[in-house]
């Protein structure tokens, strides 16, 4: 459970604040505001505050004195367009304000992408709490035999107790040694900025992460596809629905042009006209080496 | 005068659209939103949208689940903190977005500060107005003798008139080629993207600019200095304005630490140090060179 | 003609210069070094300066204590990964630096790349030269009737002349009157900062511009595209056959899977299934709109 | 010791290589190209590559055709000028890349910098060494009492002795979990991207961290500085040394007006007046709350 009742509490007593504004409000977005969508076992993902909707979008793209929308169609044709030829700058004109509770090793992968606005929780100037990421069993899976970066077969449930049990007792002792660290009764005060070092990487942290619209959706596309560790593509998969919630032009544009689109390479795209004249290519006859024939192939069947 | 009856109307209407928030708001903001307020002869400046205000400062800072304020001037205290010490990411969590009509010599100015969102209406896709700058009389200055990039003394009365005289002529007679080029019935139909080509570097251009609240301090700061090119330090200073109304407590730590603070070299410290001690210490004794010494007095006299 | 004797032998003194070094180095960029490449009329790309080679993507990717190589052909295939699947931050390593001369028009478009390093020569300091754009009578072009930011059909020879008439008229005068301006004898010696409003759009200007080859590679993507104005293309063909001397193996792997490749949208890719399958779909029966599928096709055509 | 034998000799291999080039080349840096300067227990700061000099600053600050140096007093004079008044973009021309093997907690706080490339050594592909940081004695101090993110006081011998022990039994023992779990043959084979979750915060990664030289400074200013965490100051050191190998003008204007010149608020510099003016000021009578008085202090007194 990821809020305590103080926390809850705070939520909503900022939660029933309401005011009157001539800013683009969306009225589905604004019934999410402040909630936290849990995620993991102990994380969420809140939206705090947003900017702008799909028509702002559209108004930058036409650099309008008014809202510059015109017909609900021309306007998500114009969106679409912008979309499919890659004219970010528009979708830029969008922001959003996360408050995110998340383990510290998907921390260290999220603040890769360094076109966002982030504040964290300091463990420098505060003391973290007692909460660490334990996979549930049906994510815990060996090291996957072919691709190096990535998760083969799950654990058996007896192997997945084990590693369990393991993981709790490591990040518990580690926790139990930075409370006593930090102890300035029975222990030595130790200062802050030293003691977590003694945390493991599945402790959670937390951070405001503010980013723009375009860049979210290079976050999501990334972060959503099957590659990428499960544990971020959970958060992602939560922000997309609040994408579709917020922005639902933009999110169907996203989903057919950018989440459910392919590129093929030169190479790929000479098979591709050759079985289209009707030819029946092999691999060996492709030009493409065995692992890009792979992905060609699965391209093909979806 | 910067606005046609047209703009006026889009822009009235859209202010006259209002929903209810649960968003942070600004009063003060909200009223000057959407209004165009003049700079130079036809430029001007409209905030679009805003996202937080200084309490959304204060809860980055905090990274608080509710609204994360205590007592006012604690609220104060810390943001005057975070300013002195320049801890910038808090202030990031905030977000402007601007409409701006400006000279294109000024916009490449502008457009040299990285880290903001714009949308610049395309002269590939439409026309330009025909609008130019021309500096008023008491804005026309001759080339510094000591400062190679900077302004001497104003032009007497008929010289500036020659000048104006010699501007508009240019822009208009570039302006009326411009418009011939285009003209598909008795001229070539020329594409726009090759057209533009021949307007003057003082036609007005426009664009949307989103930025942070710390990005904007920082451009501010660069841009409302006295060394600044006046035509863009009109601008600056008509955002300052609006800094002041959206984020108050900011906009004062903001003149308090960066744009009424000055910054003494390990030099200009060390003969501070001397000078305080009661020694009469001279430029040749400083050393500083000449000119450093100069600004250091400036710094010291204000 | 780009360059004059005095700058010619500024270059070439450079150019004798040598010195032994421990860095990557690559002969065939080496030899390129300081050298003017002419584009358009006046202006020339011209490499600087140069940090890494293509096995310095590999090092970066393997976080190498040495040179990080291994066998030709895994390195390759290690390169041609990170394109594919879009890993771009070994491509970071690696950096250029450029001194280019371009019409302003087109800075202005390029500037919109943010990711870059820019010096420009500073027209409130310097005084531009009396070099301006004029197109060359093939690349004149009418406004295209289907693209609103695009070019149609060339002039004929008569109106191509009409047209450059204009445009170096224009040109002359503007600049004329900048020098009139800038006079302290006969003119008002107006700041330079002021009198160079006065100048046109196809006025040339300079900079150094560096940039990291995963961004150099993100800006050639774009700019080589046919959609690009022809102006900023020429830049961009130069660019990349000093991209092909550079990294030879990522320009390869940049040819097969980024220029040369094709995004499909999650729709084509159910058409293209069913078109694999046997059917002849038509443009009704697709789910395309007449416009995607013109792409489509073109895409499937080459 | 940082470096195995089988890395040592990786280093020196590449070290032995020397090529030929034109570059602006640095004799000081060229000498500690490779070398592992060592950082704390088991870190290290390596030079990997330099992109430019001294010279290449004055040589973009002035879009030069040639090496665009003149006399060294006046290349310095501008150096020095550009540094005072803020004039960042000719330092953002040379570039340097740095191999840095560092622990996880320092590496979180290092990250914040954003405008730097990185390659980490990537945690869900390889296995990470055994190597933990562990503080010495003279650098375990506990949490102060009036910073809230600083250290006060050094701890006992006796007490430094046990928190030594707590640490090391601790990273040991979720190393050797860590291990366990990834053990094919008596262990689950848990997937690598899952079971580095249980390392400690104080286990070594390393990356390749590019830079420009704007930005390095930045990121020194702010990391020499004392307030800084030890233990990432430390390395900040280290590149404060390199930085006046590879650029000794430069680093000389950093050190006199960045590192060692202090910012003085609009109130400071008014109460600077008065005691400038023969007045004894209090703090009561100066406007300065009691904390910024003492930083007033302490800045005057050095």
């Amino acid at each position: 459970m990821p809020l305590t009742d103080a926390q809850r509490a705070e939520i909503e007593a900022h939660a029933r604040e309401s005011a009157s504004t001539r800013r683009p409000t969306v009225t589905a977005l604004e019934e999410m505001l402040f909630r936290a969508f849990p995620v993991l076992d102990h994380g969420f993902v809140r939206v705090v505050d947003y900017m702008g909707d799909d028509s702002a979008v559209v108004q930058a793209a036409r650099v309008s004195y008014g809202r510059g929308t015109r017909k609900v169609s021309e306007d998500a044709g114009l969106i679409r367009y912008l979309m499919r030829h890659r004219h970010s700058t528009p979708f830029e004109m969008c922001e959003i304000k996360f408050h995110i509770k998340l383990p510290i090793f998907i921390a260290r992968q999220w603040i890769r992408h360094r076109t966002a606005n982030v504040n964290e929780y300091s463990a420098r100037y505060s003391i973290l709490d007692r909460e660490f990421y334990l996979p549930s069993p049906e994510h815990m899976a060996v090291q996957s035999a072919s691709n190096r970066q990535g998760r083969g077969g799950i654990l058996d449930p007896a192997a997945a107790e084990d590693v369990l049990r393991l993981l709790r007792d490591d990040a518990i002792r580690c926790y139990d040694t930075y409370e006593s660290l930090l102890d300035t009764d029975a222990g030595p005060g130790l200062a802050r900025e030293l003691a977590r070092m003694n945390l493991t990487l599945n402790t959670y942290t937390q951070w405001y992460w503010k980013v723009d619209l375009h860049n979210l959706m290079h976050f999501l596309s990334l972060r959503i596809d099957p590659h990428a560790q499960y544990e971020i593509r959970a958060y992602a998969e939560v922000m997309l629905d609040i994408l579709r919630a917020w922005v639902p032009v933009t999110a169907a544009a996203f989903t057919e042009y950018r989440v459910g689109a392919v590129t093929f390479s030169a190479s790929m795209l000479s098979v591709l006209r050759r079985m289209l004249a009707g030819e029946a290519v092999t691999q060996a006859e492709s030009g493409l080496s065995r692992r890009e024939w792979d992905e060609f192939q699965a391209s093909l069947n979806g």
